[in-house]
């Protein structure tokens, strides 16, 4: 008899851990690069769900052009790796991060992403300590009322005092439209690419994002590449979403049952600690697939509280089961590491790098 | 002008960043010591709330008897700082965890819990590698369907298999009774307790749980000992629960808003990757003490979604501000390192050692 491969994790690294099976991890590399490369965009994928410089470089071995940061912290941690011409989603301020920025950018060629004047205003001050311009984008809300202007004309306004800043390079747009919002997206890009043209302006980036908007890229006439994220695993909400199926999901919780005091119900050894309370608004907290009807209901902070009451099949104490997680990239930050495997066999750990980089 | 405690932790640190007043810690510290005290029972605080051996070790110092750990992982770092008399609140087995129980138990006195004939199979395997007896509590549930036996004719069945296993003891009995369970607690206790000394055995410790349980400490006739967790902090749980003031919330996500696209909204830059989506049962995600009206509405990963709709004062791009989170316990388990300050002072900075230990 071989021995599982739930075994062998449960042996060799106990549970709960984080492995990824690294055909499925390729194969998702290369299925999304095909979409950018067919859509006639550059890819640049976001590495705030798998932290990890090895899977960016096989992402910009397969034909990134760069990737996306959405911490100063992950961005650090992937120059230090020497991957170069990174964008960083956000708006980045104060006295402590613009020295990073300042010493980051000496390392590796960087966007940032700006939407108010504050942001713009301290900017300078790490192109100052770098010694050379640095390149900001105008982030745009298109719906989410998230970051990101409200309007083209705060947009082009920006643009403006971005382009007059010493040090700074005004570089674009950012958008991050939601799944239906991309005709008002279009919509609101024209009108600010038309105010920053009269402006004698014009963006080398457009960047769109997002993995659910799979079906969207390429759709904003003008965009010059898409952020995806959590393609690289996807998750539960990812096939809710249709941005995936099954098979394309790379990534288990591996858990061991390790209570059955009660007929209907059973306690994980991951719980909120481990899979986070993050619902993505699925009914709840992850697929367990060899019983897909048991329900992981609520969590204690290391307790996974199983709901069997609706599932025929049942685990025993000690069994260990495959959870695919509602949302990947939260889960991935609890762990310090993932075990590659390849089918059956394990290949090796990867260290999470920037897990945790929240600053 | 003197520079605020804000300023200082951003400038030192940046943000989001956690910060504790240790004369709050040591407060509470001596609070609680001083409820067990004069409750006439031991203090065996849960680390699972702070994860630092250097907090730990002023628990100890303060009249602590030992401490609790939920994961074999943190109780490690616990004995490899010197830390004696661990009890681990959770069900153990499989080989990996049993060649780390015995190494642990070469270390320092370690008691463990189980609630079924599997974990009681596997601990053996333990204590052979060890070299010598290890205490077994019996779990017991009352009131909250996690881990624990539902009866007390189980609990005496389990201490039986207990008792009758090479390298075992049978310690004693664990509980964790709800807020209002704790008479039903004490006829499951007193049924159990005649039921294993009908087998000739008594138990050394028995251990009540949980920091909402302050006004219960004490009440279960028999106990020896409660686990407080969360009072080394405190939290919004914990005022909503009455077991803790304003005043005794000894930690604070320090965190700057980044973006006010909107004029009733604005962006922190702790999002679930830093305050986590446990709401705690309560409404929004955290008290901001400068803006107490401000409701942190919803989160994406590294953004926290500020409603200031109902605040009469909204801050500007810049701010940081001061959250009490709503559940603690998860949010220290984000970070690498707490800043420790006394009033407007910075003191330095503690390792959250035990943090991210799953396993």
């Amino acid at each position: 008899m071989t021995t599982s491969l739930a075994a062998k994790i449960s042996r060799d690294y106990g549970t709960p851990a984080l492995v990824i099976d690294m055909d499925r991890v390729e194969r998702n590399i290369a299925r999304i690069q095909k979409v950018c490369d067919d859509a006639g965009i550059a890819n640049r994928p976001h590495i705030k769900t798998h932290k990890s410089p090895v899977i960016a470089k096989m992402q910009i071995e397969a034909g990134a052009k760069g990737i996306t940061c959405q911490k100063l912290g992950e961005a650090e941690i992937m120059a230090d790796a020497g991957i170069d011409d990174i964008l960083i989603s956000y708006n980045l301020l104060g006295d402590e991060k613009m020295a990073r920025l300042g010493a980051l950018q000496a390392k590796a060629n960087v966007t940032v992403a700006a939407d108010n004047s504050v942001v713009i205003g301290d900017l300078p001050k790490a192109a100052a300590l770098a010694g050379r311009n640095l390149n900001v984008v105008v982030e745009c809300d298109t719906g989410r009322k998230r970051a990101g202007v409200e309007t083209p004309a705060e947009a082009i306004a920006l643009a403006k005092e971005i382009a007059a800043s010493k040090g700074l390079t005004f570089a674009g747009f950012m958008l991050y439209p939601t799944e239906t919002g991309w005709p008002d997206a279009q919509k609101f890009f024209d009108e600010a690419l038309a105010g920053v043209r009269a402006l004698g302006l014009e963006p080398s980036i457009v960047s769109t994002g997002g993995t659910p908007n799979l079906r969207n890229v390429g759709s904003l006439k003008g965009a010059t590449e898409h952020r995806f994220g959590t393609y690289i695993y996807n998750d539960r909400m990812q096939v809710a979403a249709g941005s995936a199926t099954w098979d394309d999901c790379a990534l288990n919780v591996y858990s061991t049952v390790v209570s059955r005091a009660g007929p209907e119900r059973g306690i994980l050894d991951a719980g909120s600690k481990t899979l986070t309370p993050d619902t993505g608004g699925l009914d709840g907290y992850g697929l367990i697939l060899e019983h897909p009807e048991a329900k992981i209901a609520r969590f204690a902070e290391e307790h996974g509280f199983l709901d069997l009451g609706r599932s025929n099949t049942r685990p025993n104490v000690g069994d260990v089961v495959r959870i695919v997680p509602n949302h990947v990239c939260v889960v991935v930050n609890m762990f310090d590491e993932v075990v590659m495997v390849r089918g059956d066999e394990i290949i090796g750990t990867l260290p999470i790098a920037a897990r945790g980089k929240l600053r």
